[in-house]
């Protein structure tokens, strides 16, 4: 049998890792298009594949598309003529968190989602063995397709609807961005007073050691939880001169307090 | 030469955790004193410790006391003359983030800070030896006493002044307490759509190993970082109703922007 056929569109983070575990783990034969010549370019040649920058040439032989673009980019992309004659009806999946499946309709009669529920670099390879694989297919023939693909990447995968996966982008967002910038907020604060950001680590990495086992819910602590007024308010002293790092501390500390 | 007997006034999460890695690391004869009997009986107990609940029976013969209870606590005990009288200008140290150690002059003319940047809890035994231990001492000779002492327990040892610790603990609440609070957040925003937690853990885990190597300011992604206004405007429409989360998002999201 031969290898699978995969064209990827986009060779931005998510792109870009989607590539390399296609050919590492499914031994796919992968193509990237990117509309910008030298973004295809310097990924299918760092990963040793083809591409493609016009349309026009993108291949009609693969047994699946991946668009894996910004949100505006798929919308643009799902009005594109020529892509849907390229398709031809073949599956097709985008990877995004906040975009129904059915957008995809437009392009073929075959549909789906493969959102890799991880924060990505290009730089840095990581193992997709243990990430949560969320998919979505507009038939349960499509679903078994991606499904079976999936399960040779990660022992973590999920049938998510595309209601579930917004929701999923949204908690994401908190868990991931919102966190590393109370991590970055702290290392402005430290900045101040010619601290290095290292000395939190062990603090950092004993919160998240607790949540590998229990709910973030159980392991809170702190001053707003146990509702330690005069440190509140010492605290909220020592920021008068950050505004806006004042309100984010009231703010979160009250929501604390409520939860 | 005899052991170093150190008398610990406190029976909460800190003072469990320097009770056991004095006995452990220092092989110090460790006193526990709290004014509720039933706590200092179950620490004490638990780590084959004298005890005691009332100041009068507190050992005159100690040669370090570690006050380890709430700021409020501290400012009590160190208004209280019997305390004053037993400590007898022997060295006192108190373990607080945001209370200056000048405070502890009212108790001895030998006093200043062992502060460890950690999060404790009773049940989970801390493994001490990169914890930064943040020290401060009314005089070198006090200091040098606690760095030596400090040493044997971490290979992290800082003398850190009164101001900059306030900052370091306000960093910290960011760091721990308020992170913590986003993976909470998560963790609501997901049990609605009646999935779990877990989900999350490999891309946290990812957020955290990243800060490892690069300073959190660096490696910041997601919808605000890149200014993505369709996303946001879609999860702020998913937040409707959770008004004080859709403050939370759309505060941190700016404060992310500007940044």
């Amino acid at each position: 049998m031969s290898n699978i056929r995969i064209v990827i569109i986009g060779a931005g983070n998510v792109a870009t890792n989607l590539a390399k575990v296609f050919k590492s783990k499914l031994s796919a034969d992968v193509h990237i298009h990117n509309r910008t010549e030298n973004s295809a370019k310097q990924l299918a040649d760092k990963l040793q594949m083809t591409y493609s920058f016009d349309i026009n040439e993108l291949p009609v032989e693969a047994d699946l598309y991946v668009i894996s673009v910004s949100d505006d980019a798929i919308s643009e992309l799902c009005q594109d003529t020529v892509l849907k004659n390229k398709i031809n009806n073949k599956l097709v999946v985008h990877t995004a968190g906040s975009i129904n499946s059915e957008i995809l309709n437009e392009l073929s009669a075959n549909y789906g989602v493969f959102y890799p529920l991880q924060t990505f670099s290009k730089i840095k390879t990581v193992d997709f063995s243990n990430i949560p694989l969320c998919l979505e297919a507009n038939s349960g023939f499509n679903y078994n397709t991606l499904s079976k693909l999936a399960f040779q990447i990660s022992e973590d995968v999920r049938k998510i609807s595309s209601e579930q996966r917004k929701h999923i982008h949204l908690a994401a967002v908190f868990a991931n961005n919102f966190s590393n910038h109370m991590f970055s907020i702290a290392e402005n604060l430290l900045k101040e007073q010619d601290i290095d950001f290292d000395i939190l680590i062990p603090l950092i990495n004993e919160t998240v050691d607790k949540i590998q086992k229990k709910n973030p819910n159980k392991v809170q602590t702190g001053p707003a939880a146990r509702n330690d007024e005069e440190v509140l308010n010492k605290h909220s002293e020592l920021l008068k001169d950050h505004p806006d790092l004042k309100k984010i501390y009231s703010l979160v500390s009250e929501n604390i307090k409520n939860n």
